[in-house]
């Protein structure tokens, strides 16, 4: 009984330590792990410190509970459930704006790197009615448990999309006609833009905000009011700002 | 000359077993926490379990280091150095909006769990231009090593009062002058609602938002548009979203 319910559990089910650790290293979701009591060598080492990284629920069980759970026979004492959130395509972010028939809003992240405020924009995003988030491969979180978990089930609604070169992207985006705006201690205070129309919103990273060439690239620049001692607001705080100044603006 | 860098680093030092216990148990934050290598008895477990909670940066020494660094020659085996972010009284807080000539700018929280939430909000309190903010004493993160960081040096510049009955402080505060919103989905669109007063933001807890007690003594209740398939935007981001749209009221 127990076996089934995790089968139900699970999204797809790895098992063998190859299989999981290639899985883990190409930055899939990892619900849950199953580790065979006992076992220290180095491999196990190694998928249980990419899982930890991940933020995946790690549980240490017996041989016969393994051999239990395992469809394969050949589970070399590691079994993961691996969970399928996947990366969407720009192209299907831009079709949900279609298929509304709103002009398209998009979040675009420029290297955001902790998870929770990766999860924090995505969950954003989904209220705030963007059609969907543009990562980046590099230098960013990708779309782990922990990402997941601080989302609070929005990463199931709202498509991420990863892409290699950013501002390759919004070369491409320009040409459909959106507008981008990108957060700046220099630029015009937002209340003052006509966020309006298609958009893309471009929110940097959380040490060195948005990086130069991004910058040029954007059409507007919007400064948020800052009347404090310190530098910054939270990333997906001035997210949150921005994107519903964008909600306002529309409404 | 390690032993003049750590003084200075330090806000206090406490020596001893319980010297170091009492602080972590009243909530004094504690930001490093030196532990003499090899010990593992019950009293220092307990220590080391309230540090982690707390955030605080532990290192193993050794005797003969904590030798060095102890001024009371009497350490039993662990040194804490205690930060000094104290709890600001409410009337201090009022006291800020009146040197400025503005209207007085509150947050309170009503039971903010998430020491990185606690942080993010105390950022944004900073930045907006708040006089202060107000948190409960019961189900409530303290002023911790990681709120501190979260708040990105905030937490130095904007007072933090800790009170024992929320709704009490309410009551007192109106007598004052000022207006209560709390933010709740079935209220008014933010938007609507005139926040240029002087006005107490009300931010709930994570889970269960504003407490029915507390909602029942606001003046106004606002409500950020949704627009997605989930139900609430994280609370440092909501308390970033009105705390703006009061910003945008009065500038």
């Amino acid at each position: 009984m127990k076996n089934n319910r995790e089968q139900k559990e699970s999204g797809s089910r790895l098992e063998g330590r190859n299989a999981v650790l290639e899985a883990l290293r190409s930055g899939r979701t990892v619900d849950k792990l199953y580790v065979q009591v006992g076992n220290h060598d180095g491999p196990i080492q190694t998928i249980l410190r990419e899982a930890k990284k991940q933020g995946s629920v790690i549980s240490f069980v017996t041989k016969e509970r393994l051999n239990q759970m395992s469809e394969t026979g050949n589970h070399q004492g590691v079994i993961a459930l691996a969970a399928s959130y996947q990366y969407a395509e720009v192209e299907e972010i831009l079709k949900r704006a279609r298929e509304k028939n709103e002009p398209p809003f998009l979040i675009l992240l420029d290297g955001i790197e902790d998870p929770h405020n990766l999860g924090a924009i995505i969950r954003t995003a989904n209220l705030a009615g963007a059609h969907g988030v543009i990562v980046t491969k590099h230098r960013a979180a990708g779309l782990t448990a922990v990402v997941a978990r601080a989302s609070a089930g929005a990463i199931n609604y709202t498509p991420v999309a990863k892409v290699t070169n950013l501002g390759h992207t919004i070369d491409q985006l320009k040409k459909e006609g959106i507008w981008f705006v990108c957060a700046d201690m220099d630029g015009t205070l937002l209340y003052d833009l006509d966020l309006t129309g298609p958009i893309g919103l471009v929110i940097g990273n959380e040490g060195e905000g948005v990086s130069r060439l991004i910058r040029e690239k954007c059409d507007f620049t919007a400064s948020i009011p800052m009347k404090g001692d310190i530098n910054s607001l939270n990333a997906s705080v001035a997210a949150g700002v921005l994107a519903y100044e964008i909600v306002r603006q529309r409404g």
